[in-house]
């Protein structure tokens, strides 16, 4: 394949984590920006777990046609798929390093680019320093990409502003639908992030007026008193009929313990991934939710916004998918300038008007840290948010992409197909 | 209040039952065609149970900027508010019925609209025969209203659209989302309907291309064997990495149990409600995932759609809220032309091109009946729809309406505020 190509520069792209609504504009504006300075570009299948095992494919025939690259940009989830694969220190495991630098050789690869959060960066930080010891010229350029907003040395991650915007107008939806009836109720709506309460926080967008967000946010940031907690719903529900509870799936009690690990099906909603952490929480809002009906006798309902709050494309936020997409492509700008070791990152210029540009950082820096919400963010009882926080994130979510409709639903690019052989 | 316009007639219009993203549109088609007639529109509060107990509001002062009919026909749930109370017959319980028409002698009303689903239409047909008994002049029309689609007498009901629409949409990338690593996966999605099947059915809409519809689709028109259905699972997982299951919150097993009920927490999450129904179910799909995951060892996920299914308005089908708008000045029509005891509905007249038409159906003929999914919309191994589903489904979620954004989360009408003092 690259004997084909010989004149041109290779861009090898792949994605890793989990899947957003953005992370296919990033990949498209990898493709749309090689393509423009005559590069060639391949995506990895299953990120390098996938390329170890042979999966490529050739982006320049797949987006060929401007539409499908429209098709890309409004389809969630990883289109060329992901893995969750952890790469040991080369001096604990060399044969994955030694298998990924002959497959760059094989297809004569210029450049990595890899989209990804803070185990991806952890990947690229890594691939950088081995290609450094061992003398090999390919670029290694990381690309952010995560729902929690959780990396560091950037004013947010792309993928954050889509499912904010997703969390808070369907937070809107349910605190219109859960205050019908005139008796005494607590919904509690359970949001994806397992240290950081970025998600969680953005349900209090809800409204633009105000008028319709929870009364309550739960942030992991803040150890939870349900105590507390069961005093200020009772108190809501003296003045109003409805309480409405934003809670993120990884909060914590007082001696440290996840909330939903406290319940019953613990052993089956909590696992740990490659990389250690707990893989998939569940549970906190209905173990609230059948604690407050135990304690304050209301009705209660938990609803979880489950994997719809990461892969809701239908409801992206433009800004997200422009800065996704420019992302992508200051990647591949960078790479094709010799750079190596370094993730794309946002720095914002001013609030209002919301500006921002891009940069460059050192990749080492960002893998394997964590940004959470400061406590300027938090209101001061630790059960919702500030001003601060709106100011910081409403820009994020403004803006809407048109879905292309067939039948009545949206219409997504054509799938690559199944696993690797 | 009924002197100050005691030469306009007085339509009394309530809503009742669950919400929906449509319901609303019938109160401003109501609300409209009234104005439009010279006729005044007042609101109860809270269905019946309010109204009796004081509650009513004056929809021509609420609504007589342009604009908030425009947000209210893009606002969830029910704006009045809603009830879920049952009328006995007078015979047994006549408390109730004297106060209700002593009110609406009170109120000069000439006409009681009601927008509710199959028990609301009860509640019309025992006030209509009340009415006709005593001899009094209201006349009382029935506005077809619910997600389930399960009334008689019309081809569909409006808020089952807009809910399909979203089920579809939600699949689509639901289905992407789970396909995403390249291993072994079971998605079970978990929806609304007791006991007829429209909603999980219309998870098979998902794509127009019909490449990302679920894998399997059960419905509680069919007893679930969970043998057969870790079969069909099993040989799905043999060609492709990923089977995702549609699956109604009421299927049932061969005793006829609810599944739901065999799960741990069905204590919780099962209780009847004034009508002898079960009120709320919840944990079929995590049954199913937790079943599927010990006997096929596959990785398995619980997606449960909740009530954002039935009050996302951000995703309505225009076809659905115009139908919506139109029954309910069909209503008003019908009322001023002296009918009593109908209920407005819709027959098709072309499935392609699809055109329909409003009619009038006695409301005794639909109270208490129940229409399930037919045979011939059902796969034969029961495990899905055939293209007879399709069909009759694909037209009542085509079309979008536009959101009026605001702050990039969609605006909705002004609440009316809390409960009754």
């Amino acid at each position: 394949m690259h004997t084909q190509h010989a004149k041109k520069k290779t861009i090898l792209v792949g994605q890793s984590g989990g899947p957003t609504a953005a992370i296919n504009a990033s990949l498209a504006g990898v493709y749309e920006t090689a393509h423009a300075c005559g590069a060639h570009t391949l995506g990895m299948r299953y990120g390098i777990e996938g390329f170890m095992r042979g999966g490529v494919v050739d982006l320049d025939e797949r987006l060929a046609d401007p539409l499908s690259v429209e098709l890309l940009e409004r389809t969630p989830s990883s289109y060329l798929g992901s893995c969750r694969y952890k790469l040991k220190p080369h001096t604990q495991d060399p044969e994955p390093y030694h298998i990924l630098f002959e497959r760059f050789e094989d297809f004569g690869i210029y450049a990595v680019l890899y989209i990804g959060g803070n185990d991806s960066m952890d990947t690229i930080a890594k691939l950088s320093a081995y290609g450094e010891e061992v003398g090999s010229d390919v670029r290694f350029i990381g690309i952010p990409k995560t729902i929690d907003n959780d990396l560091v040395l950037t004013d947010h991650t792309p993928g954050y502003g889509s499912a904010a915007k997703y969390i808070a107008a369907s937070m809107s939806e349910i605190v219109r639908d859960s205050s019908v009836y005139d008796l005494k109720s607590a919904t509690f709506v359970e949001i994806m992030g397992r240290d950081a309460g970025w998600l969680a926080g953005a349900s209090c967008l809800a409204e633009s007026s105000g008028v319709a967000t929870p009364d309550l946010c739960l942030l992991p940031e803040v150890t939870l008193d349900t105590d507390a907690m069961l005093n200020v719903i009772a108190h809501v529900l003296e003045v109003k009929n409805t309480a409405v509870i934003a809670v993120s799936e990884g909060v914590r009690n007082a001696s440290g313990e996840l909330v939903c690990a406290t319940t019953q099906d613990a052993a089956d909603g909590t696992r740990l991934d490659a990389f250690g952490h707990v893989a998939s929480l569940s549970g906190t809002g209905r173990f609230l939710a059948s604690l407050t009906r135990n304690r304050l006798g209301c009705k209660t309902r938990a609803v979880e916004l489950s994997t719809l709050q990461r892969c809701a494309s239908h409801m992206a936020s433009s800004t997200d998918l422009h800065e996704a997409h420019a992302l992508g492509g200051a990647g591949v700008l960078s790479a094709l300038d010799g750079m190596t070791g370094k993730m794309t990152a946002l720095v914002r210029a001013s609030d209002v008007p919301y500006l921002v540009e891009t940069a460059l950082v050192d990749v080492q820096e960002v893998a394997n840290k964590e940004r959470k919400v400061p406590r300027s963010f938090i209101r001061s009882d630790g059960m919702g948010v500030t001003p601060l926080f709106e100011r910081y994130a409403r820009p994020l979510i403004s803006g809407e992409i048109s879905p292309i409709m067939a039948g009545g639903v949206p219409r997504h690019i054509d799938p690559l197909g199944g696993g690797l052989a």
